[in-house]
């Protein structure tokens, strides 16, 4: 059976290949989703939610632990909310699916302000620097959870 | 040919298996480095070294930029130097080859202390909370680096 | 003439019930709300609004000044808005209704950015830690308002 | 039977009613508190003590688990002494005895090193800025405490 | 040619002219915005956005660089979210749009939270405390920017 | 009857049109003030005084008020005093003329200890990152004040 | 008629004299109040209270305002508790007596944890580092201040 | 012999008297100078010296060391320089003359910028809150000295 | 002969035994002391006194400099005064009689405003985490002071 | 059976005697060891290890859990370490052996940056200030720990 | 060709030799000048100007680059100006002619205020705690600056 | 008799003229060492030392005064070391040699990590920014210190 995993995008990932390409590359996301679809054909089925908007996030964060179909991971990249958002944070913590947090770029290397992760801490883990591949990883996290976690431990 | 990438474990992390298992895992680092090194066994050669000392892990970085046979790439995970060692920064700095850092467990839901990453800052990217997958996803990122960078932004 | 008490609940407000119910109590809105209703159904008619979006708050708030109908009261609980939204807060100093804060949980006792409440500045008063009863305390409070401001003081 | 409820007014709360009256209101403790007697004469049974000393809060705070008839809830007004006494804390953290604070004023809005509440921490909730309404809800609180704890999370 | 310039006015700026008039003023937007129009009549279009959601008003940034029309000049005045929205920051960066910040109020003479203004760095320039000439100011620097920039310095 | 208007310019503003020009533009000051006087012949009669001392510059803010021929309006541009000098700012508050303060470059996106302006909240507005353009916005805000002050909110 | 002062000393000023004479001189308090009360023989009657507990001196502020004989000054070195007791602050604010604190030391030269003073932020002024000379000045200010705060500014 | 004391005033205080009199009084230093003087004339000899120039003060605080006639003591209000003039505070050091800093207003009650007192630490005690009574109070602390230091510790 | 020493306990320490005993132990004093008594009977002689309030604990430590009997050490648990109390640390500082600070839990491993000893700065030394038997070492460390002090650094 | 305790002495106290004598005592390790060993003579079995090195220190910390004769209790004076090594610290979690911070001088009296105690969060206590009857007391601490727990609280 | 040096010497600096010699030396700087002048007699040619004003040591910097014999090089002792003035410091970013702070006393060993340097940032380096000497190796270094550049990195 | 001086080198200087030669020139120490040799020949021998290594440096510190042949100077380069290595502090301040610490860089102009230099505080002196001259400079000090020190202040 194929894991659902819904891929979150925050304020300004729309933009993904045309903002700043020195910093967040020059591949949008509507050439590099159909190629992770891909590298996952057989294993998993991928969601995408893209808002500019805190609010609709945690819309559709909550939405992932519905009755029915619920998610079994979320990967988020919150962008900018990432460093304040702790009703994003409160979110991710009330719905209890594994998720994890992905950035572009290495935020450890730019401005202090993007150095604080609020909604990380309520994430496994987080993954940042390593561009478009940094949701490919997360993918391969989720998927293999189950069957690894007493032994790498997360 | 195979990439040469060296893997840096900091203090503490010799006890891997051992040591708070909890937070860690109970998958000791000899059982662990086999699976790596075969999981790659095509494209990637590696090297392991781990020490306690700061000083022992800036002179093993030094040594990756040895004139014959470079390294490619570095996985490092400085433990709890990661928080407050300058010099290793420096030190991945002043070297030039590509390196990423690994925490095993999600610092960023740990006390404030651990959630400053002074290393990051000279690494490309960061990956923590993912366990041991960490140094994979780690490894896979150096041998993908070449061929994506202009795409993928990192 | 019955007085006209709006009900704002932030983010995650939603989950109230299913959400860490060691923390926010297994009771949910829609079980709680009828009872509160019933308990004041002699003084007051109540409104309830729940959004995860802080723009919707705003847009809640200022509505409640509508010339028509105004609102006597308004009962807010700004989940994590309560510790950075300072827009809510400036919604709330300018519409000039009564508005007393609620949380749920006791949030002097949690970790130390819970324990800033941005918007609480712009309300009477504040009610923390009581669960769902804090709504019926605020209710009150609004009620008893105008017979007794000169003798106790609020 | 009637449940026993201390309530502990911190230091100037004896000047009440006559102190900054448009701050604290112009009501004297001594015409509120038969009021509040009578408001839950079949319900509760309260004890007023007050102390400008910090020593003598926390001698009558452990007098409150005396053997033979223990308090069944504390209802605290610790004045300044919120904002720094540890030792207090301390006290209500040692007697395991259910306490509300309660703040005349909407500390929240005040001077910043008022919006610190060392004390609460160590209470099951804050009442602040309801006037002497604070104490009665306060009161409420405790006696509903018992039989709605499970449902209503507090 | 006439440059099409818009304006996007943040949270509780709907209130103007209601909202404490002796901080904001008594003249409403739908009063000062055909004066505005009015007045530059020869050389400005001005389109005019006003919402209390950040994401709506990153949606809105994104728009002023759509394909077909894009906007020569944006006027921010962000509100509130001025002092913690780096998500609007990233937004406007990301466009490559001049943009001016405009605050009615002297939010240097304010609280000191409403000091820092967090947008503003991904601006040109910021003009406070003018009222709603603010907005007439920034629209004459936008429009004479081009001629001037390598005299006058910005 | 003309409005008198100084203009006051703090250290290093001699320079102008020579430091840093990629900064502040390579227009001297002599260049532009016959521009500005032009511009306002029919309204306003500038006085310029550069210096690179607090005292003086406190000084000539003293003599603004002079008996005979007030002044109506200060601009100022502090330049760095504007980040320290507590002196200056007290000067401004003592003699009650309305002042503007104007930066070249946009302070909000530089150094952090420029962004604090203890000199601005003395001031009724501040205006940054326009060039030399912010001046002549300062002068027309200093002559409309009177006459829309009750309409605009300043 | 004489006007009634009362002198409040704080924790440990009944060592004076013995108490590291280097720091508070060697002439102690019954040497010294003598000395005060005759130098104001014909203007004021001194009433002198020591108290190493922060709650007698709160209590004993408290009575300075008592119906029959009111006291016309407040002279209180807090000790130590100028630093931190805001209860304190609290009783000298609600008295609403004229007050004037006295440190024996110069606690601006000290460590930096006495150069906050909470309590003098209640008082009319603070005199520091003068010696017993400071309990001297204070009771002339208090003395001279009904004739002169027109004209001298306090 | 009568004691020589200079008086230093430093910014703004050449508008006592016209200077926001609710906060420094309605008496001009012309008008409380000679007051002083005769006050202090069988004792004492004045200078006063007045500027707004950080550079002129720290001047004239050498030349009161001057090898013919030396000054027996300094009186300073610092003004606005206190709080950050560390030059001027290295200037009191420097000459080894007893300085006595005089505030007219209690900074202690007012902003928390104006708390911190550089210059004070190099004086042997501070003044502030009473007025110009401050600057008599000074000149009776500078005549006592000698006689009085070894009994009354300053 | 032997040597006197007294013991001060601080707040709540007349819980011990009974309060939180997974952090204090659930010995109380009263079992304790003659524990203590009896395994110093040949050397020392203690007193032993306690209270909730910080102006009895500095009375307490006056009394110990009495001139008849002078005490030679002070053992003092100044329980959460310790982080706050500098009124006691100024008492402890005046007597000059050897002190040594005991806490039964270990300060080091708790929350961060456990962390500051304030009164331990007047203290010869002090010790925590070893319960009860932090006295018995403080007693010992007392009785070989004098013998050793040369040799072994304190 | 004897207790085996290691004792693990930090930076620069291979110099003890030697350095700075008023701080740290004229007494040398070489001549103070074999008198610990002596006293402890039936009970315990030391052994002794210095070291500059962090990374040796957490070495020898990992070598006592050695499966075959594995450590009673780690008496550690980390030196300067005591106040930024994670690293170490770290080590003393991952052992779980029981073990002490001594530090000879009263460190809590000493410079701000020696306050933090990283180190001793890990540790059972800490002592400091005591010479070194410090490591005396820690040793009896060590070997009273097993039989006295219950009672005394450590 | 003897090169061009201006020594710009701060606030006190004209007291050396008098001023607190245990900091500062015993040697004034009219002794001292004539020994520099003649140790570089061949191969520099020096100015000297000191003032104890901010204002005229920038106009002075600005002076050094006058059209007609601009300056080579400046040595710079701001005196305590280091520590805050920013005007200063963008005097010096201004000229762009290559600066060397010196300071006679070990900053880096007194009080924390005097740890920040703010002019420092805009010289080439700093040379602090050599006395006398450090104006003479600073000039050694601007007379070595042109020709060892690229070899010595500076 | 010539002067023996050890240069201690900290982490990464061993790749001085490879590591990043735009901050730290193109010299390599092998290429400078020689010429430092060699301007010194008739009056110091030089001793170098580099390591990684925190302890090994310290090490070599306490080796300097070994009881032969001691050292008359240290010139110390802690490298990054110099920002937190309390140890190394502490290492220098137990020998007593004098030591002057030396940076290649402006440490001031670079990262505010950066400017807080630990070790300095336990040196003589720093010189920073000046390149490999900075060597020189410090051993020239050295050389100087013992006939100048009186006159010069150092």
């Amino acid at each position: 059976m194929k894991k659902r995993i819904i891929i979150i995008n925050g304020p300004n990932l729309n933009l993904l290949g045309f903002r700043e390409p020195d910093i967040y590359g020059s591949c949008s996301w509507e050439d590099f989703f159909p190629q992770l679809r891909d590298a996952f054909k057989d294993s998993a089925e991928f969601t995408h939610f893209q808002s500019n908007s805190e609010g609709e996030i945690i819309d559709r964060i909550h939405q992932a632990r519905g009755s029915d179909t619920p998610v079994h991971g979320i990967i988020i990249n919150p962008g900018a909310y990432s460093h304040y958002s702790l009703a994003i944070a409160d979110a991710l913590a009330a719905v209890k699916i594994p998720a994890i947090e992905v950035h572009i770029s290495n935020i450890m290397a730019r401005e202090s302000q993007r150095k604080t992760c609020v909604t990380a801490a309520s994430c496994i883990g987080m993954i940042c620097g390593l561009g478009l591949d940094g949701y490919r990883f997360a993918a391969e996290a989720i998927l293999s959870m189950n069957q690894e976690k007493s032994e790498n431990g997360y």
